[in-house]
């Protein structure tokens, strides 16, 4: 544990990244008998799981809104701020990405372009458990409002007393989102994608959960539902330099460990005597933390390795694809050309991942487990579709019909070409 | 076939929405064993199917240098024209969708922004049998060109001489693809998923495909490959009111009628008259086509539906979310808002499917089977990843720190929270 890798040679890299590995319960077959139950059981088999999975029996799923009003009370006015700050930040984020048409002139007359329209009815689950992640309503609920998504429904696992964590219900509030159902894990999921009396059907579910959650979100794929992106457990990968703060990176270190057995934390750098300074920090600053038992178990799964430059650490990010990639080291911005594959990268020594967890106005929910190679975090793409649009005049069919008939043609498609051949026939009889 | 059902009741909307029922075999056993194969043994295992399913034996699977140099010699030039304006044009409306980084600066000292990064590794799928698809090789090379795709790896199977269509040769060599393998069905999704000897390994899978195509590619998932989207059979809704051309509905409904016996049309029409002079045209057209027994066939899925108006038609369109709409309509802009799904529409009297398909320039690997609710078509974004980046400087972690310390302690991270606290003494020490 917490033990240096001293300069690894290139082939044995990739046996240095592996993740984790999960085990991987087969759940399909309770997933889906929960989803053939619900579909034909509608709220009364939601209401049973509640009771059998949650330990309470609820008369409605729905948070009512003096649940919602009252909220706002139970808050301290310092962390109703703090949630308005980084409303505000990612807001302005995500505003940001919204993407104006343009129309393209491809040939004369050919006039192609793109306009997006929102996703209609969108599930959001937010996990119930310890720690009451208001922090990925905001996340996800901000872009699906910038969308203007129709429905956004809310599911999130009810406690022992039937009751929501109010900063979860403040913040669903806050951003217009009224529509709040007591209900968790693969039942929520199963009630998102085939509709009862009280949950609409939805078209895409997003949002993060443990193994039930997961196969539920898979198995919801059988059902026309998308998701926002294949789960994992998270990851941090951090490089140092000889000019990096250790107690910081320390610090970022164990963010990371804290989330849970299953995270993973990769610490690279081109200065043993760094390293040998983080490490202890990093284990004086354990001994303070809450989740300390979380963390070393973390710890477990974690390397830390010596590597021969800064480029070599990059070439090892990239073998890696982390979620996050934090660049503790100087002038970090002239790495940033070298980064393929990544989540969300922090520059510098101030830039710390809990910022882009919580306020700096990226978005956190990120892929995990080397998915950073080939899907996007959440953005506001994520909420919307993009539709194509052509309008051709009579000059633009006459400049490309003719090789439209040609390429039909041999393609052996006769009636695609014909589509061409009675337009263009008519415009010469005009003549 | 081809009876105008007359002002159905929105109530019975829905019924008259069903897809084609596709038949799913269970073909998971079969792809699972394949998969399984060529994981084991290699190009060997492919070189075993490629005789057990196209029936020849094949030294290499890569096409050689001395095939694609000659592909061009078996094209006419009006072809190889017609597919360099294709492609021209399919360039400019793919090369528009780049996006630039755009930092925002979302509190004093708190800098966002996201770059693009392609997806390294591509597998193309083209489908063999009658239609040599070379349309698709433009519409899925180019945006991977576009996008800096590092390895692009075609699959396609050969013919029963081992050989591959030379259109589709010529066109990936224009595209500067050259990695171009024989191989066919779900043997070219497993290797390109597992990896082999001679078959990199890709991040993301793209390309029609027959049901067995489409079993391996949903079975790619387990092997952290992504795909383009679910895939289903082709569909066409098109809206006419009385000033359409009867002659040129009827030929795009064909064209749309001709690709598969699972084929879908759905025409709409606020005038009876229109339909009923469409419908003449349809029966007189059909006769003259080669593929008259499988438009027939796809006729048998197909609708006719009489309603009180265009807006009607829309909400019915919206309903059915279509892969192409075609509004051929009088200004048909002015019902562009009013489109909620769709895949890919097209405007008026002359832009017919076929010119998507072929030449207009937006893509026509496209959303079916009602994913087009929540699936956009393939386009520039679907080959690249957005990475987010940001850099906080001191006046920036001093602007948001204490608002992420209240959040993260609220959702009892306290690790989290530490990150910004090391941060913000440190700070504070300086002073």
């Amino acid at each position: 544990m917490l033990q240096i890798n001293k300069y690894p040679e290139i082939k044995y890299w990739r046996s240095l990244i592996n993740r984790p590995s999960i085990l991987q319960e087969d759940l399909e077959a309770q997933v889906k008998l929960i989803f053939n139950d619900i579909e034909q059981n509608g709220d009364a088999a939601v209401v049973n799981y509640t009771l059998k999975y949650d330990g309470v029996q609820l008369e409605t799923f729905l948070v009512s809104p003096s649940e919602l009003n009252t909220s706002k009370n139970l808050l301290t006015d310092e962390l109703i701020a703090a949630i308005e700050l980084a409303k505000n930040n990612i807001e302005k984020f995500h505003v940001s990405q919204i993407e104006n048409s343009n129309v393209i002139e491809t040939s004369i007359g050919v006039s192609c372009w793109r306009e997006n329209r929102p996703i209609e009815n969108i599930g959001i689950y937010i996990p119930g458990g310890t720690a009451p992640l208001f922090s990925t309503v905001l996340m996800l609920g901000i872009p699906a409002k910038i969308a203007g998504c129709k429905e956004i429904i809310l599911c999130t696992p009810p406690n022992k007393e039937g009751k929501i964590n109010p900063a979860i219900l403040y913040t669903a509030q806050l951003l217009g989102i009224n529509k709040i159902l007591k209900i968790g894990g693969i039942q929520a999921i199963a009630a998102l994608s085939v509709g009862t009396q009280t949950v609409i059907k939805v078209d895409k579910i997003f949002g993060p959960g443990n193994q039930y959650v997961t196969a539920a979100k898979k198995y919801a794929l059988n059902y026309k539902v998308a998701i926002d992106m294949p789960a994992g457990p998270s990851e941090l990968l951090i490089i140092a330099d000889k000019y990096s703060n250790a107690e910081f990176v320390a610090a970022d270190f164990l963010s990371q460990a804290e989330h849970g057995t299953d995270s993973q934390v990769i610490l690279l750098s081109d200065c043993e005597d760094k390293l040998v300074e983080i490490i202890q920090h990093i284990l004086s600053q354990v001994e303070e933390i809450p989740r300390k038992a979380i963390a070393l178990k973390a710890i477990e799964n974690s390397s830390i390795i010596l590597l021969k430059n800064i480029d070599a650490c990059l070439d090892f990010s990239n073998l890696y694809a982390p979620e996050h990639l934090i660049l503790a080291v100087e002038k970090p911005i002239n790495f940033v050309s070298s980064i393929q594959h990544a989540g969300s990268v922090f520059l510098g020594k101030y830039s710390c991942e809990s910022a882009g967890d919580y306020a700096s106005g990226t978005n956190h929910t990120l892929p995990t487990n080397g998915y950073a190679r080939n899907y996007s975090g959440v953005s506001l793409d994520s909420f919307v579709k993009k539709i194509t649009f052509q309008e051709i005049s009579e000059i633009g069919i006459q400049n490309i019909g003719p090789s439209i008939e040609l390429m039909a043609d041999a393609e052996q498609l006769v009636a695609h070409k014909n589509a061409v051949s009675v337009r263009l026939k008519s415009l010469n009889k005009d003549v």
